[in-house]
């Protein structure tokens, strides 16, 4: 029957790519060397040593274009792995719009996100190195959801530390974590020297990401069985994703189509880059030619208004100083609702590819990207995280504007997560709550909202 | 290699079962009628009619063995279906059973439950008849929700009356069904007489399903332009369900199994049947002959303690008679977690089945049924919703008693829904606030307690 409409394009399992992409030997120029606070110097295996295991250092400066991917990952990534890629064909139908939409799914993972790609490679290689007990920080709880399931597929220990306001504020996220088996603390917490000395200063201190990053740290550096994982930013993380966009490359072959704009929220830049390294290299060898944007907050443009500098990557100082896009390691963004996009750098990866043209990037306020959320959820049924409304607004935005000119242009989005445990943030802005800068562009708004308005409310 | 287990069983979007089974003229012996309560006479069509469109009311007597599904509902049906088969490797490795466990997920759908699989057609046949809202009441959430996103694919408003004890206490499912654009009342509301009578009688009254499902059909009766949808029991509802056994034979097959045991969750029974009614087609047709049973809370167990006779839906008596296993309309059980299971009743067509032997029943205690979801979420990656997890610590005890026999059974279980909105009943079952009845068998609470153990904890 021509009038039936595919929606999803899926792989069989023995279709899942067995090998990481990894970007680095394909970079037209190369990136700069990270360098070590104390001596300026770029940071060698031996320095990272006493928190990471010696596969992930190695593969932070590989220049191996493939990583084979150990069957023991492969065996957990089957339990979601391919995720779908999806036609928005209701979504198309409410814009109007000529443009094809479409995107790829990473809720379907047990965090509900792309973050276990590589929580699971990360506690594999450190369960093989003979450690114990993984230490890691969460804010908003994605990361530390996917490394406390990570570390009970290899029987680790997992220690999180939560900021406190989101630890008292999203309850939902600890308890997910231990019902993964993982152990969950407020940060500050009386249980390190960096939580004890916050505390004595400031009783009522609510923490920050780089306070919870201190305690992790010091409590892996202790423990000669205990390491400490990063869930973005860093190459090798940045390479485990790359799973998202060999596989959108084989589905969107299925479909039968050329992406003309491909769209992504950035934070830290791991979904992004995971779904993007992929299809720039087959632009470098002239198969395709995409556009590639990057969506951030305007409550935290770290690509768009961020200068281009060596930083730190935590807000004391701790780490190794890295060349990328940042705001300033003491930024404090508004406590805007995607969490997981409030973050002061960018990866060193995504910030290079900015500088050298590589990649787009655009800001977006919130209240557009909810308002793109909720226009989805009606038309696709699913909810998103309200970090990937950025990329939705940003692929809705081009989308109304193919919508003037006609054109047919394939758009593809990173819907890197769903909301189930975010739907406080859906109630605040139903209810008129999040307000925030401008939107940018008139038109774009007037689009979003006659879509709404012809699907059905009870007035 | 042939170590490669596959764990996922999908179909493509052009092998989905394009009609629903209607187990009716498959029976044995015919069920009895349904009775006027004002009469005692068995209920026509037109006695449904100012609740029900005129498709839904014939599907509900309709002796044809196979109802075509409307293209239009097909349409929303691929936003997720054909739903994924899965085989838990995993969570048979921690249990160390020759057995073979498969479970059928309706997670992925926009409610995260099986809900949207009538909830779709019924919007739709409503839509058709020219309806502009829908009215239902909601406990849980999971109805409400799934007709909230329903009612949006076919222009139509929803109104949700949800008991005031779930609105208070679960506030995500409420936003969840704004999200999706329907308006949430708690109940009992100022809106309804049936609600203004019982706020004047107790203005601090929390609710009952039972309140709520009078004051919805308060409000669809009163407008000709509304009607009333229902979620559970009616013989329309399970028949909408059947696609998820449609798929799960072809998957199976796919997976070169025959099953030995069928389990399920039973509430209302839409789950349940739904999976199971084209299992006993083939069994009945001489083509496998697989065990049937009901898992139902031991603190609400119609069909293990009830008795068979006919009584009323509703609490407040006010719908047709029903002949069904029922622990009388005033029975209100403890508030055990899974609160889709909560039903005094069971569909007349699964009481029927029960009675005369095609299936069987068990009660589990809300412990072991928590047990096995920890089990399985760190296990297989997801966090089942409460009511599953009966059905998962019946799939688990068969697994465990196979571990003594060294039977490879082959069994299939319902995973109707995921757990995310649940997961303050996960944190409450780990910090040890879940107290109930005891486990039946002391053998399957060591087993489960060992292979829990054996995954890491943090001591």
């Amino acid at each position: 029957m021509s009038h039936v409409q595919q929606h999803k394009f899926q792989l069989d399992e023995s279709e899942m790519p067995t090998r990481w992409y990894n970007v680095l030997p394909d970079l037209p120029t190369p990136p700069p060397p990270v360098l070590h606070p104390g001596t300026g110097q770029p940071v060698g295996p031996d320095d990272l040593a006493p928190l990471f295991p010696m596969d992930l250092i190695l593969q932070e400066v590989s220049t191996e274009r493939y990583v084979d991917i150990p069957e023991e990952v492969l065996d957990v990534y089957r339990l979601w792995r391919p995720s779908p890629l999806y036609r928005a064909h209701r979504l198309e139908k409410a814009l109007g719009t000529p443009a094809r939409i479409y995107y790829k799914y990473e809720g379907v993972s047990p965090a509900g996100s792309h973050k276990p790609n590589t929580a699971v490679p990360q506690a594999f290689y450190n369960a093989r190195a003979g450690i114990r007990k993984l230490t890691t920080e969460t804010g908003a709880g994605q990361w530390g959801t996917a490394l406390a399931f990570a570390c009970a597929q290899y029987g680790l220990a997992c220690e999180v530390w939560q900021v406190r306001a989101s630890y008292d504020q999203k309850p939902y996220r600890r308890m997910m974590i231990e019902t993964f088996g993982g152990t969950v603390h407020p940060s500050p917490s009386e249980l390190t020297e960096a939580g004890r000395r916050i505390l004595a200063a400031h009783p009522d201190s609510t923490g920050s990401l780089g306070i919870a990053i201190s305690e992790a740290v010091e409590v892996a550096a202790q423990d000669p069985t205990s390491n400490y994982a990063l869930g973005s930013v860093l190459n090798h993380v940045l390479m485990h994703q790359t799973i998202i966009g060999e596989e959108a490359l084989l589905q969107l072959a299925q479909a039968g189509e050329t992406p003309d704009l491909l769209v992504g929220c950035t934070g830290g830049g791991s979904n992004f880059g995971g779904l993007m390294f992929p299809f720039l290299r087959e632009r470098w060898a002239g198969r395709m030619s995409p556009t590639v944007r990057a969506v951030e907050p305007a409550a935290c443009p770290s690509l768009t208004q961020g200068t281009y500098a060596y930083d730190f990557g935590d807000t004391a100082g701790m780490t190794p100083l890295m060349k990328m896009h940042t705001l300033g390691h003491d930024f404090v963004p508004d406590p805007i609702h995607a969490g997981g996009l409030r973050y002061h750098g960018m990866s060193p990866l995504i910030s290079h590819l900015y500088e050298t043209r590589e990649i787009e990037a655009v800001a977006k306020p919130q209240t557009e990207c909810f308002s793109a959320g909720v226009l989805f959820a009606r038309t696709e049924g699913i909810v998103p995280a309200p970090e990937p409304t950025h990329a939705l607004a940003a692929a809705i935005e081009e989308a109304v504007r193919c919508k003037d000119t006609g054109e047919e242009k394939v758009i593809l989005t990173a819907l890197c997560g769903h909301g189930h445990l975010d739907l406080a943030a859906y109630d605040a802005y139903l209810s008129g709550n999040v307000v925030d800068h401008a939107w940018e562009d008139a038109d774009i708004q007037a689009a979003v909202a006659e879509a709404l308005s012809r699907l059905p409310t009870l007035a």
